[in-house]
């Protein structure tokens, strides 16, 4: 099983991704080139071991309640990083939403990449309702006939474990079709996370195949606004962590120490199940603020993976990423 | 808020309990006090604030699914005490699940107990379709007229506010019908658990009222017959803590150091928020290797509180209780 090629080094070294969301489609090509440069320059120091680039679908179709934020269609992510992230010499991740794209659009960008610095995590529709150009089956085997040497990453969604309990199951089908690494939703409920990965390793140990990395996504929340977006997108936000969300003097900091704590439990419990793991930092929102934490959240995690200058251990240095 | 007899001394001190179920009914007096002594002679060195004395209801009207263990009737938990465990000399806190006793036999009792040795912890039917002689608010009545200096205790239960979402407002109307102190239902899910006193604590908060200490109840699992008996009782077991439990060389291990951990989550979290809180430990099955694993982590608890020999702090002394 390969590992993206971010990772030839060590396959079991725990990856760290940070993820952005390519500007608006309205912005001039003047301020994404700005917005694109302040991205590397925000994440020179992190150590990173790739950058995701998002891919916006308007999900209005799979939640009726009123979007916290408007959608507002992004530039491609592609080409987001070919025109403007020439600051930018890591391996990137860039995300697909299969249905966005025709067959034809999708084989030729498969064709195009360079598998030694890009991979590609695929979105299915976000609702069955939706209409959909490719499906995520028909764009996995496309990407098996035009780029095999493309890593291909794939989704993973707790809260989706949490009510159906068969997540698992498709994490088997997905890893079948050619998926390397999963990448999850954003997780506020580390329950439901461990549940989802336990329950994929021991569905790997009874088939004895490997398991893949599972990368997961932590998200800073700075705000009522942003809290209510996370669950608009569905992230389960469990209700004590809510209640201290809503109540914190500082909910930034609240928010940023309980995505520490997730990320520790995590660490610990893929570590003692011999899960390859991961963490991406995204910041959902798009105020400054929120932002920055994002980017000492992922230094935060560095040094949690023993990264950078700070060893992995206790003592006050490790308190260096702290708001 | 009165806080027991227990703990006059210091009403922020943690509690500390352990549960006991009283013999069969069909057992011999001779071996009830075999069994009540053995009890007494290993719980002496705990340091425990009381000594609970479940009353066992049949609860198969509650769950159509067959019942793991068989139901059989035990011995009255207030008889048990005064006949045979006199090698006792602690509190007792004593269940009384209401629905088993007329109103005529519940307030005698209640009358008839010296509120410096004892509390009771009233339990309303198990489901509403059963035969009732006595409901919980009428018991509560008649120990507010009969005996309104006996402390009395409510249980909370995280499973039904993960489904409901309103438990604190039942333990709010508790309170407000008497009960000083909660017992909660065993807890594996400790997300569950932090939800419920979080909206507990913030509910006493917003109407200015002080929170009830809460007694968190922990159980080890050393069987798959244990593990499918808790979750017959309608505790919920996350799929990742079952999987361990489950694939265990030594489930009872695992499950100990589960425990352990969900006990300084709790500590950790009660502390944060000032929620006067404690733990209840108490063996759900009866075979002997559960039951010496309970009194170990008693110990551990204990120590994790702060009490007996070993005091609050990392180190290896507090290893000493663990398997």
């Amino acid at each position: 099983m390969a590992l993206g090629p971010w990772s030839t080094a060590d396959p079991q070294r725990p990856l760290l991704l940070f993820a952005v969301t390519p500007p608006r489609r309205t912005t001039t090509a003047e301020d994404a080139q700005r917005i694109a440069d302040r991205t590397c320059e925000r994440l020179r120091d992190l150590d990173l071991d790739a950058l995701v680039l998002y891919d916006i679908d308007d999900e209005t179709d799979r939640n009726p309640d009123e979007r916290p934020f408007p959608y507002l269609p992004t530039l491609d992510p592609g080409e987001f990083r070919t025109r403007h992230l020439t600051g930018w010499d890591g391996p990137v991740v860039v995300y697909r939403s299969t249905g966005k794209y025709t067959t034809g659009e999708l084989a030729g960008w498969f064709g195009a990449q360079d598998p030694q610095q890009v991979s590609t995590v695929l979105v299915g529709a976000s609702s069955s309702g939706s209409a959909v150009r490719t499906t995520l089956s028909e764009a996995q085997d496309l990407r098996r006939r035009h780029a095999p040497e493309l890593e291909l990453g794939g989704v993973a969604i707790p809260e989706r474990h949490e009510a159906r309990g068969d997540e698992h199951e498709r994490m088997r089908r997905k890893q079948a079709a050619g998926v390397g690494f999963f990448v999850t939703q954003v997780v506020y409920d580390v329950g439901a996370a461990k549940s989802m990965v336990s329950d994929y390793r021991y569905d790997c140990a009874a088939q004895g195949r490997d398991p893949a990395p599972v990368v997961f996504t932590l998200s800073v929340c700075g705000s009522r606004k942003t809290l209510e977006f996370l669950e608009w997108l569905g992230v389960h936000v469990p209700r004590w962590m809510r209640n201290d969300l809503r109540h914190a003097p500082d909910p930034l900091a609240t928010s940023f120490d309980q995505c520490v704590s997730i990320a520790e439990d995590l660490a610990q419990f893929c570590t003692r199940h011999d899960i390859p793991f991961g963490f991406n930092v995204e910041s959902v929102s798009i105020r400054r603020a929120e932002i920055d934490a994002s980017v000492r959240l992922a230094a935060r995690l560095g040094d949690l993976l023993g990264r950078g200058p700070s060893p992995v251990g206790p003592g006050p240095h490790r308190r260096a990423g702290r708001p």
